[in-house]
């Protein structure tokens, strides 16, 4: 198996990307490779100061990178041997099982489109986020930020596609899928809420318990939360800047530190033809490692091959 | 000054509300005073049980209750002795200044459009959300359920509510207007985010100063916080959900304490041709306490005037 990691992206790039790569190698699988991409002589010069002598990364080149401020459609246009496109390239190819970057997440999300693109009869493709949850595991959280208006129906996809991530990926036996709302009653919510819940109800493929609250974002009545990426985002940014205050505070916990981003890897998006992996801009080496790990699993509990099943089939 | 409070709303109520109201009483204006609406004599005995001795709380006699979970529009027609019809009532004829309720949300609502009704110019009506901030002070984010689908003029309008609640209530100068939307350039977010946002820059009562993201809740970039009440609802019951948990854990700090609903009142109805505040259906007598300080304030700093001069003129 190999995992493609864009060198060039992120804040810290590609000092912190490439030592992330070299603490991921030590933890891989046995079998399993990165495949570094980005400007060669700068990362093997990296691998070298960062005392890398191993056999399971190797690097392509990359001459152009997408920067993080830059216009996603534009900038994959103009620049084709960027590390973006050229990891989505490899991942259409099926030279590699999974591509993250921490760089341009709008560039990570058109580049999918235009290259492996979305799964036959999904409607939108979705990029998940991770919630900690207090019984100590992980919940997902979709979408954040891809869909910022949605159709019912798209609600109803995103069900099944957490659902998926959450059995293969997170290893929960028969996922809990709730839809975020103002209340738990059926007849709450908005417009888009109310038809998206009914359309979740009538659907057999996952366990739907109803409409969830802000509150239970961190307990445990879902495991797979439901709601727009207008909502998802600013729920996801809320829970990520407590672990700052808290962290500002001193007050440290194993359950608030699991809201560091660090912690878990980054966002998949769901719903394509392959497996990609969004890491926060300001990843540290950790969070690299962490995605690169997360990627993997996803890769080898065939999450993607999984989406094509449940919904082209 | 006269505030009537709803004797018989909340969890725990009657006992809670009397015995916020006898403390209350003591911490109110010289001149003020506390109207008591609920079952005389179940009021009488329990005033004379907390050892009550003192002149500025009157009560009124309500033979019905509103129960938390009943219809709210049902409710009122059906019982037009209850509690909450007759604070209304008296809140409509002006004989009191201000009407609180720890009770059915959705009756204190109903019941104010029903009576005092929406100030001539306000499209909706809007619940508002205190939020602890930082920096010590506190921000106030609206709409936070009474409004789940909103249109951009009606989010604009929340804007101008919410500047007015923060300058003459919470005491802002010049209060910062923000928009919670998925990211702080202009053209992101839903199609009502982005129509909202060009109403907000052109309105010229407020200081606007752009779309803030879910980070920055408790920051202060913003002391007014503007959204739909589908997402204002989430965004506090998530902060309240976190009180909790950090209550579980043992966790205390100065900041995360005033997440506690207890410390700072209830949720004004803002945009109606008098003062209303719903209290927390969980209401401790701290917290009805904090409620009536809260309407006296509202009232002393005539609120829902400022709205009329604003909207009407």
């Amino acid at each position: 198996m190999r995992i493609a990691l864009d060198a060039m992206g992120g804040d810290f790039a590609p000092e912190a990307i490439v030592k992330g790569a070299v603490q991921a190698a030590q933890e891989l699988d046995a079998g399993a490779s990165i495949v570094l991409i980005g400007k060669e002589d700068v990362v093997n010069d990296l691998l070298k100061e960062y005392g890398y002598t191993g056999s399971n990364i190797t690097v392509v080149n990359a001459s152009q990178v997408i920067e993080m401020g830059e216009h996603p459609t534009k900038a994959l246009t103009q620049k084709p041997d960027s590390s973006i496109a050229i990891g989505y390239g490899l991942l259409k190819m099926q030279k590699v099982d999974a591509f993250c970057s921490a760089g341009n997440t709008g560039a990570m999300l058109v580049g999918a489109m235009f290259s492996v693109k979305a799964v036959e009869g999904i409607l939108r493709p979705s990029i998940a986020g991770l919630v900690p949850k207090l019984n100590g595991g992980m919940g997902v959280i979709l979408d954040v930020g891809a869909n910022a208006d949605c159709k019912p129906e798209v609600l109803e996809q995103f069900g099944e596609l957490g659902a998926i991530y959450a059995k293969y990926v997170l290893d929960i036996q028969n996922p809990k899928v709730g839809l975020m709302n103002l209340g738990e009653e059926e007849g709450k919510g908005t417009m888009l809420t109310q038809a998206a819940h009914q359309r979740l109800k009538a659907n057999t493929n996952i366990n739907f318990i109803g409409n969830i609250e802000g509150r239970d974002l961190f307990n445990d009545k879902a495991d797979v939360i439901v709601c727009d990426g207008y909502t998802g985002n600013i729920i996801l940014k809320m829970a990520e800047s407590l672990y700052d205050i808290l962290n500002d505070k001193g007050m440290h916990d194993p359950f608030f530190d699991k809201f560091n981003y660090e912690a878990e890897g980054g966002s998949p998006i769901l719903g394509i033809n392959g497996n990609a992996v969004i890491g926060h801009g300001v990843s540290s080496p950790r969070a690299i490692c962490n995605m690169v790990l997360q990627a993997q699993k996803m890769a080898s509990s065939k999450i993607s091959e999984r989406f094509r099943k449940n919904f082209s089939e």
